[in-house]
């Protein structure tokens, strides 16, 4: 039996799209004369599709697109996963459904067991989870098919009592299909390796593994569907962030056999390549999803503006991105240079715009109101919100989407101002630390001078009052980020990070500026998540609480 | 048996607070001779803890303050509500836990079973559900104790598939009592009632229910705890947004007495007397648990900051309240004087700062870039931008939080300007519908003129270029709030909503702007919620989507 596992790239809520991708690819399949097609979970609507599940028309027209698909799968048939209504009237309303379509009808149905809902994911809140597991026989095999999830209760400490594949292997199936949508985190590949590599040894079958490639909004899908043999043994690997569709063949004897290349990756990418070819495809779905084209962003002189910069000159090619200079009478010489240098290496749009008339016309609108009160963050914030103003208004005019160059580290301590450089549509480096920004830009530089060397290595400044530097605030960054990983990232409590051998006083500081900061990030743009923990919808916190503050 | 129940209001987090709240009420309880005082869900820590949860340390502490309590229950047993290890290493890690505490110890914990998680609900992020039900005796009388949703499974269309009173009737429980935390919303209170007369009527059991009051940000907790005789019939209802604790005698034959004269609701609150109540605590507890103390506001003469402006009045004192009028070319005469006049009725603070010289300011430093393009969206946002850097500089100096003044259906349909009129700590009125705005400036003058009578009758304008009007771009809003509701709240589709008598064109248009806003609404301020269905945390849509633009 021959199998296409297709990894595409869908969006939420486009129908029209989702659908013609996965006839095209029906059809394709069938010419290379592949037995089944298989695609990943809820691809048909997207995913995620969060509340949009919650509206009976939007469940109707995931319904309409699978009829369109199962018409296709004559001689040919597929996997295709989509939200389905649950017929018993106590649970849930709906399933997180996968089809088996053979001679244009669905022969089978599987429901999805255990549902994630920590992090990022809020499954249980749409679905109810199955509590039958029957295989499917087709063309002599049995096949096990489970929905992601469903295979990630082998791990120690597991979220979940019950395991799916424990009722299936008492069927004796030949083969384990598992359909998948499961998002990008620099350590996450090597993760699902290990899991499903578990599954197939433990229950002696090969295993076949589709997943979501693209992004939606802030979730990236990374692709790099996998294909084990039944002793675990990795056979296969797609290519990671790019659409692809590949053939197998089961043996008889458990193995697995392909007919291309093997795609097998040799040396896996560092963390720091993963997060930016990440970016990019963050970067470039959010424009293409949403229908816009060209960027806009402030530079400063900084790294975060410039690695942001160009990051977006490679996804939206430079021509696309509009740099705009906002000095004030506090930007440095270097700055304005150092911005002007990678505008040239880049060879993306720019502009100039001075603010400190902007600046001084509202200090005497305030000097009533303000009188002789010394300067201080009020008037530092009215420079960042005025160069906030000029990128919006340039984004009304000319329809530019604004593109936020927070980092992490400052996100997390809130060393940002609301309604400043915490605007954006969408924030690119949100979930990378300062320290990784700096690895970033070296990645960056790896061929040729983009980014210029003295934005790297000068020391990081917010420039809003004279001889300004983060480290006036601030520990350094090595220390900051390393102990942010350690409360963001696992959790840990003051008392565990001291003991690790970082200073009580700036510990408990950190904490709590963190804890202080929760008001600011509820209210910035979506971050694109590269890590297992990002701010967002993976880290939902009280606003007004006490704990550590 | 004599069972104090107390309704008090927690504050996440703030450990010292809460235990010595309920320590004080054990006490006073004790004096009044009581056998049992209970203590609403998840009181140790506040609900909703959200990912708190997930530190180690949080729940160590809320285990902590458990053992305080406990040594205070000598001769007088206690109910409370806490997070507490789940000892399974199959499933979630914690529980949600009822302590039964007599004689300084622990002597029965029960596991809730039905974890909301829909809505603003995400118990089944962190909770494992309890499949084991047992009835507690005490003094001779056998209690069958759950928290919250457990009971709410006697519905049509039920959530779960278990009923954990179906297990607990069989054991000959003599009593029910259920801890609570049930969020406001302005037709939550007839429900609730409705579901517990019917479990007391089905089980045959009296019934006492021990809910949350005070707000947490965006939720606001109303009280009203409430307790039913074995036939269904209420016998008393706690006052509704106040702390209150009251005595209950358990009878011999499944009735309910109490000293007191009854506090039982004779002529229940209209949704806008409800929502008016509702909004001054969420502001009250806002500015308090945040540790702040005093308002700021834009104040433009229109009905929507004209009623936030006397709610925060109310709730927070006039004194407490700064008004800032920022009056540009566009603004009228009458808006300015309509301004003036609420500050005068009000009795709040009040500056003037007109800001056409800073948008003068941008302009020019635009006039580059925009050249001779003629005046439109862009120059409009200035506006409101301006305005907020104001009102945000304001905040910065003097320490004021900025309070946000748009509606629900302004929020609905994205006709408000990002970092503009969308700015601000807490949204006071973003889950009020214009419609029920002017109820309620009818309602805040009920006695006296605070809101000036030409503030209401006044056709709605943004004041943003001459001569602009609201249905300018908008449908009359009597028509917009029933098209939205019929959306947000009951998801019909437009078809549906068509059906029901509305243009197609003006359903078809209004849906797209509501989906197009997403990107706006993610970024605008906690709002606080008074109504089934609020944009926020209980309502998660995804940004780069297709469905319905």
């Amino acid at each position: 039996m021959k199998i296409a596992l297709a990894q595409l790239n869908y969006h939420i809520g486009n129908f029209e799209s989702n659908t013609n991708k996965i006839i095209t690819s029906i059809r394709e399949a069938k010419q290379n004369g592949a037995d089944l097609v298989v695609f990943a979970e809820l691809c048909v609507c997207g995913y995620p599709a969060r509340d949009f599940l919650e509206f009976n028309e939007f469940i109707s027209l995931c319904d309409a697109a699978a009829k369109k698909i199962a018409a296709e799968c004559i001689d040919i048939a597929c996997v295709i996963g989509l939200p389905t209504p649950n017929n018993n009237p106590e649970g849930k309303d709906l399933n997180n459904s996968a089809y088996f379509i053979e001679n244009g009808e669905v022969k089978a149905v599987v429901n999805k067991a255990l549902l994630p809902n920590y992090d990022i994911f809020d499954e249980y809140r749409y679905f109810e989870p199955s509590t039958q597991f029957n295989c499917i026989d087709f063309k002599g095999k049995r096949i096990a098919l489970t929905i992601c999830e469903d295979l990630w209760n082998t791990i120690e400490n597991p979220l979940y009592v019950t395991r799916p594949m424990d009722t299936l292997i008492k069927q004796n199936p030949d083969v384990m299909i598992n359909i998948a949508a499961s998002p990008f985190a620099y350590n996450h590949d090597e993760e699902r390796i290990a899991i499903l590599s578990d599954n197939a040894r433990r229950y002696n079958l090969p295993l076949l593994y589709v997943n979501h490639v693209g992004a939606q909004t802030e979730l990236i899908f990374d692709g790099g569907s996998l294909v084990f043999d039944n002793t675990g043994t990795l056979a296969d690997e797609m290519p990671y962030f790019t659409e692809h569709t590949a053939y197998y063949t089961l043996t008889d004897n458990g193995g697995i056999t392909f007919e291309h290349p093997t795609t097998l990756i040799v040396k896996r990418e560092s963390d720091i390549e993963q997060i930016y070819h990440g970016l990019i495809l963050g970067i470039r779905d959010y424009f293409y999803k949403s229908g816009f084209k060209q960027a806009i962003l402030g530079l400063s002189g900084g790294i975060d503006s410039a690695v942001v910069c160009a990051l977006a000159g490679e996804a939206l090619g430079p021509e696309n991105v509009m740099a705009v200079l906002l000095p004030s009478k506090f930007s440095s010489d270097h700055s304005l240079k150092d911005a002007e240098d990678l505008v040239k290496n880049l060879g993306c749009k720019s502009e100039t715009v001075a603010i400190e008339k902007i600046t001084d016309a509202f200090e005497s609108a305030l000097h009533p109101q303000f009188a002789n009160l010394p300067f201080n963050i009020a008037e530092e914030n009215i420079q960042s919100r005025s160069r906030a103003v000029l990128l919006m208004a340039m984004c009304n005019k000319f329809g530019y989407i604004l593109l936020n160059t927070s980092n992490k580290s400052e996100a997390a301590v809130g060393y940002g101002t609301l309604y400043g450089d915490m605007c954006g549509g969408i924030s690119v480096i949100g979930d990378v630390f300062k320290t990784q920004v700096f690895q970033l830009a070296r990645y960056i530089n790896r061929d040729r001078e983009i980014i210029p060397e003295n934005t790297i290595v000068k020391p990081p400044s917010a420039e809003l009052r004279p001889d300004q530097k983060d480290t006036d605030s601030l520990p350094e960054y090595d220390t900051l980020d390393a102990i942010l990983v350690q409360y963001i990232e696992h959790r840990c409590s003051s008392a565990e990070i001291i003991k690790q051998g970082f200073a009580d006083e700036v510990v408990r500081k950190v904490l709590r500026l963190v804890n202080l900061a929760e008001h600011k990030r509820y209210q910035t743009p979506p971050i694109l998540r590269v890590s297992p923990k990002a701010f967002g919808m993976g880290r939902r916190m009280p606003i007004v609480g006490k704990y550590l503050t």
